[in-house]
């Protein structure tokens, strides 16, 4: 970075909110993908002001702008891969700004950990349901870049269904605003709708207005164990499509089970094929009651041979500290992870885990797999060993054959991590040259000179 | 219309899909509006390939492209105010193709009547929940392009809420497809969300793949009396922000409730300031009086005269009847109805009402309103005589203040009508410059030459 930007900066937000010395860069060099990549500087904007300054003068010099919230993404999105400007909003922009409880709507900075949100808005008897399993780290303004999906996103959706409004500045500088605090605007073209899982190329996020909903007063989990995936997958979706809403339907398959049990050893069944773990919720204790005996009718019409009702808060708190913790737990099966959250229509789960189990065997590699079954979404880990080159080939060859059987089932390449530079090379497979092209105008029409997070998503 | 151009269009489509004479386009010139501009011609695709070749050829000879469910829009959308093509749905693409119970999603032509689609999954046991006033005649197609809401947005939301994924044709003849049939897509940019509530501006949509819901088995409906709107509206925002969660909140002022009695005899009270019909729904029976008891507490504490539940389905058809008859009744105070569906954060709604009483007092008109106040939504009449040039100029005066307040109250223009060429003088009092530039620019990535729907939402 030229001396003449650096001084710019430093001028504009002060020393404190302007690194541009090899150590901070490091700091931010990283995300989850354990990919590394050197910025030129890291900036601390203390407002939308300073943010649109900044962006003015990027754009006038021509100097990449990449935004970051907590860098907990899975693809890449927030890494300099051609170097630039890190903007991150964890100093400054991080702030709840209100709660507003006659329209039960929350405003905030794109830097708020979306569990701090979660914690203010429940004092208030309020519910904001997106719960990635980042939501101990993860920021708003990430959840929103990357349209953030979790395990309740079964019954409550996810992160775009909970927008309003946004704030945002344009590559040039300019402030917009799109939505408003009303359930209902169709006044202008739905640029909230445009921005949300637009991985930061399009604009800057300065504040977010979500919707917020009713604390249900009770929530029940329980827990259903299978002899196979196969019986288990028929399980979720005949479920879902009898017309119950359970809040979550997660499943882990043997592989993740025995990892958990290895690692933190909470109880769960080790000689499973499966397992289900389901959350219902709501204020009327026998709606729970009613909603959990026809889950388990069905799971044992699919096989179940056993069915369990988490008594306590203690064994609830466990049954989900296996499922959040499997993606950690499973690690013992190789020091690489390949780790994709591929969706498919839920009818087409059977088939999908299936595919993956042959294409597991066709390559050589282990592939514990676990997730959001309820809405489609399987997270399907690669365990390849890093120093292993020849495995480590083998595993991104099972990588794109997963995902072109997912494509054939009609699924997508990704249900809530975004593509970034992880999945870029799989866009071809999934669009077409005359979706890409309609991506690339899209880019061009925000931002002409490409500095916005540029050569992310295959663009 | 060149023969050139003609004969192209009829050797492509058949002489019974390409309407190029009087009679024809006349009945094609007109809307909900009742203004009339005449097409150049009016074409009937018969699929997806028909509107690809049309939309290329009409690209290459700059010829206006302007796509029409039902004609039912109240903002001129589908008027050819500058002549060109009418492409119409409602001979050809108007098939239900698909009800996928196993994922339950239906996928729908742009053609399909609203509440032909409801009726169809409702035998199912499913449930499609938007429902827009104008349901039993406006399109599919038509409802995405202007993100239609309806009596049951308060619970359910809106159009945009259903939309999984859609097909579509961009102005040069290119087909895309844009989501999956699943819950969750992150893959490149969400494509459906600007498509909705663009006015088919963007592109043409051909195919659209929603979201179905399990049908609530029960249903009630109570209708709560207040002596002014105040109270009324006091009522609906504390209603709802206790967490009780209707499907409905509908409010009818003095004026309408007069109407509707005076054409109607509906047994309305007459000596109301204000009405609210509400509807709550759900599986079990107690729980939807549970919900019922406490709004009724709610009305009660903030002013309710009168709070009774419907005894059967002849006194809920009855109240909805008035309900959904009111746009029709008050056109007893005047000719002509300027029409304005403002939405406003619902706890603004009672300043809302409050300053639309002070501007309908200073310009000396009629404003009958009604609507859904659930969302915020206010359907705001202002009733003048056609031919009184001068009281249709107040009229348009008092519009536009109604206009600025609601933008003062955090509102917007339009909860569900859209923009089209009604409310486009009025983009400026609710957008900025740069707001608007950046609609400019979007318009020109999808649409370079300008052909599909020109000079609608004040672009």
């Amino acid at each position: 970075m030229q001396n003449i930007h650096i001084e710019y900066f430093i001028k504009l937000l002060g020393k404190d909110n302007a690194y541009f010395d090899k150590a901070h860069l490091l700091a931010y060099s990283y995300d989850a993908t354990r990919k590394k990549h050197l910025p030129d500087g890291v900036l601390f904007p203390r407002d939308e002001s300073d943010v649109s300054k900044i962006l003015k003068y990027c754009n006038d010099n021509q100097i990449i702008v990449i935004p970051r919230g907590a860098g907990s993404g899975f693809t890449g999105g927030s890494l300099a891969v051609n170097g630039g400007i890190i903007l991150s909003f964890e100093k400054h922009m991080n702030k709840i700004l209100e709660i507003d409880l006659e329209n039960m709507v929350a405003v905030v900075q794109p830097g708020v950990i979306n569990m701090d949100l979660q914690k203010v808005v429940e004092d208030h008897g309020l519910f904001y349901p997106p719960d990635p399993a980042s939501q101990n780290y993860s920021t708003i303004g990430g959840n929103v870049s990357e349209n953030a999906g979790g395990m309740r996103a079964a019954k409550y959706g996810i992160t775009k269904d909970y927008i309003m409004a946004l704030r945002a500045v344009l590559p040039n500088g300019d402030i917009i605003r799109a939505g408003k605090k009303t359930i209902k605007d169709v006044a202008g073209y739905n640029i909230a709708g445009i921005l949300v899982a637009s991985e930061g190329s399009l604009a800057i996020i300065t504040e977010i207005t979500l919707k917020l909903i009713s604390k249900p007063k009770l929530v029940k989990t329980a827990m259903g164990v299978f002899n196979s995936v196969n019986d288990a997958m028929n399980a979720v979706y005949k479920t879902l499509a009898s017309g119950v809403k359970p809040v979550a339907m997660e499943f882990l398959d043997s592989l993740s089970i025995q990892a958990v049990e290895k690692r933190f050893n909470k109880g769960l069944p080790t000689d499973a094929g499966a397992i289900l773990i389901t959350d219902v919720d709501g204020d009327i204790e026998e709606a729970l009651i009613n909603d959990l005996a026809k889950i388990e009718k069905l799971f044992k019409e699919n096989g179940a041979t056993k069915f369990t009702v988490a008594k306590d808060e203690n064994e609830r708190a466990n049954l989900w500290f296996s499922r959040r913790n499997c993606s950690q737990a499973i690690t013992c099966y190789g020091s690489l992870k390949l780790n994709e959250d591929i969706t498919v229509p839920r009818s087409k789960l059977p088939s999908l885990l299936e595919k993956i189990a042959e294409i597991s065997k066709k390559f050589r590699v282990t592939t514990p797999c676990f997730g959001h079954t309820g809405d489609g979404n399987v997270h399907t880990n690669v365990m390849v060993d890093k120093d292993d080159p020849e495995a480590v080939k083998r595993g991104y060859a099972a990588i794109e054959e997963i995902f072109k059987a997912t494509i054939e089932l009609g699924g997508t390449l990704s249900g809530e991590h975004g593509i970034g530079i992880s999945k870029a090379p799989y866009m071809k497979l999934a669009f077409s040259d005359e979706e890409m092209n309609l991506f690339r105008a899209i880019k061009k029409a925000f931002d002409p000179n490409n500095i916005l997070n540029p050569n992310k998503m295959g663009l």
